[in-house]
């Protein structure tokens, strides 16, 4: 039997449970290209122009030799943020837990202490600046109050037979979920791009903070895996190929 | 100024908004590549033959002559509905309404009086069944209660200048949202075999009542603009080519 | 009955057949994340401001609202331009003449007087330069010659009762196919990005001439269409949203 | 310095690259929607109720869970085959052997002994049934002759210091060409099932026999890997789900 008291929690978690990545994937796949295949032995001869020929392929953005390779991570985060996360379509695969077929457990998101929780400027411009300590008290308790009342209308629900589908419409977008989310390292770039906030960017984007933690966790696994890659999309500006 | 008072509505709004899409365009393309090119002249000279080729397109699972039409969509359905919505990745374009830019108003969904509320069976062969008045006076009555608190902890909320991404975690699922969703008649095909019920249907699915209804409405502004070819969806089982 | 005897021509053919696709598409698709929908009068009453937003969301990449628009496109070209366009996977659809089930005609790609046959430099930077007259000469004599001698041996394969989709193997990349391909304003951009070369480009790119011809083509249609989203395409360094 | 003689060959070669591709990649990203993350070894305890599950999943057309896994193939086989393969865009990678980049071989296909030349019927219900042996005969030396010649034509070309992207324009589709493709269970099973001809497929499909040779080959190398899915694939008539 499950606890079902509510748990507030101000982190999400990322776990990558599965992979089949590393930079010689990007480089056997450009060289099919201009110089017949090549094995991995012959590749890992010469590590100075296999960083020259990732940067290459980057920079000119020829995509296709990023997308050989594949990721798997368990991401447990509030529904909000698997909302503008599966808006994700190109390369990416998911799975998450079901509330037609589960009974969802009462995990919800508060936001931590280092979470800016004001908002400045017009639409395109905005900018978040840290809340008084009123606000922040504020907004943890409107929160948990409000977590608590909707957990409870979804259990009398259950309780008096209402099916799990019809019964969760009441649970907010700050419960958290859970899903497998499948990718390669090009897909993975194009959502670092526009889910990070970094001073390399090129392109300017104004993610939600609560999905960049998600972005922040992946990027640094993925980093682990295809370090030439990974050093090349900060290189040339955090674009995608 | 936008009132703020709840409602709550039991039905969702499809709203064909453009629309490029005919027969004739599954009849062109598909003839580029037996017969060459031919115009809409000539097609239309011999119905019964068109409505033999789309058939046959449709039972060999030809799919490309079906995508070269396009179809725009007002949708407006609650967020659990969006949220299984949106998993359709291919060949649909998606833009709703953001919580982020906008302050959200209170239109909620609860089950109208057709709604069966009671779940029977195990996973993969529920069925829903009538519940009893009392049980949908509970639905309806713990779900409105629950919807103006989550609300109100919202507006409670914006108003201690807590900006609108991070007050909407309390808003719940069951919140009526807006988006434009524009497909071709493929991957409307597609949507339409998973989101609908249906004893024509070849292979069995089991939607959530709340995105039939949705797909229900879609699927009877398409068959008036592609007749032949709702048709042949039909005749062949409800299996997208 | 069809002329066999081979024609070879030096450009490729792009007829704009069917569209849905306006500035103002991008601009309610926009709208409803922001501000609700809004008619398609209330947005033609402020074309600056129009302007405006079309221009930030190409600037700051967001996507979404350029996918809501249809243009499909009636191409005859060269096999090997064919083989680099249907390498765009997202957001296009293709019918294309099918060799398996028709007798292709011999219509052949020769370069024309304008086109560079000289390449110059290492991969990653070639350059293109004229060629001598004789070259010219050569190539098209050799080319001709070739292409008649492989339609030759097409026709004798299938006098001799041997199947199309068996025969077809000697035929040249060279050879014309016709092909219908269907897109949306952002996937066109993309494409663009790739396919054709420009000052204004701030990603460089080398596309083959072949295609590029192509693309100019599909360019020229597409800006009259939506002119704006044109407009702010180059402005932004022809990077695709 | 490569051999330029022509080589005739009457066969594709697949060969599996890399690979992370397992049945229980299924198990554990299905049972996330209904009973929460479960770990391989828990999945391992009751390989019955595995084989039920994927067997269900296959059967309703669950498709997401069969996403998360990757195989990566070297496939070496002529250009016509490649003309039908790219057109598989959803869940599949590339890339091949550059015209451009590369001065190409001359390695070029020719029907084998057991491949049928000759085609009965019409559009949509042909049947492919034996040559005669002259026939047979014409086939080969026809196809020999004219690969000669067009290969002579591109070398010829190429001396006289004509660009390799211009050359390659007499180079007939039955030249072989390489390429890496990287693909998921599902996309495969996609493939499998427009490219393999079969009398379990409750679909007709009528591949061209080339491309069903590589089918073939990737469908043998797939089924070693998941054993479990891939039987599951072909008791349910061989739809991908």
């Amino acid at each position: 039997m499950e606890d079902s008291r509510p748990r507030f929690l101000d982190d999400v978690t990322v776990e990558l449970v599965k992979h089949s990545a590393s930079d010689s994937d990007v480089l056997w796949a450009a060289r099919v290209s201009t110089a017949g295949e090549q094995s991995i032995e012959e590749i890992n001869k010469d590590p100075e122009r296999s960083k020259g020929l990732i940067n290459f392929l980057m920079r000119d953005r020829h995509g296709t030799p990023f997308e050989h390779n594949s990721m798997t991570f368990l991401v447990k985060a509030p529904i909000f943020v698997f909302r503008e996360f599966q808006r994700h379509r190109v390369g990416w695969s998911y799975n998450e837990e079901s509330g037609r077929y589960r009974e969802l457990q009462p995990d919800f998101y508060i936001p931590g202490p280092e979470r800016k929780l004001v908002q400045e400027g017009r639409p395109g411009k905005y900018v978040f600046v840290d809340g008084t300590e009123k606000q922040h008290k504020i907004a943890v308790e409107v929160m948990e109050s409000a977590y608590r009342s909707s957990y409870e209308a979804y259990r009398e629900m259950l309780e008096a037979g209402i099916a799990r589908e019809v019964a969760r419409a009441v649970l907010p977008v700050g419960l958290f979920s859970s899903m497998y989310a499948t990718c390669n390292a090009r897909s993975l770039m194009h959502f670092l791009s526009l889910r990070t906030k970094s001073e390399q960017a090129k392109v300017p984007s104004f993610p939600q903070r609560e999905i960049e933690m998600v972005a922040e966790r992946m990027e640094a696994a993925w980093a682990g895996l295809m370090p030439l890659t990974h050093a090349a999309f900060v290189a040339n500006g955090r674009v995608a190929p």
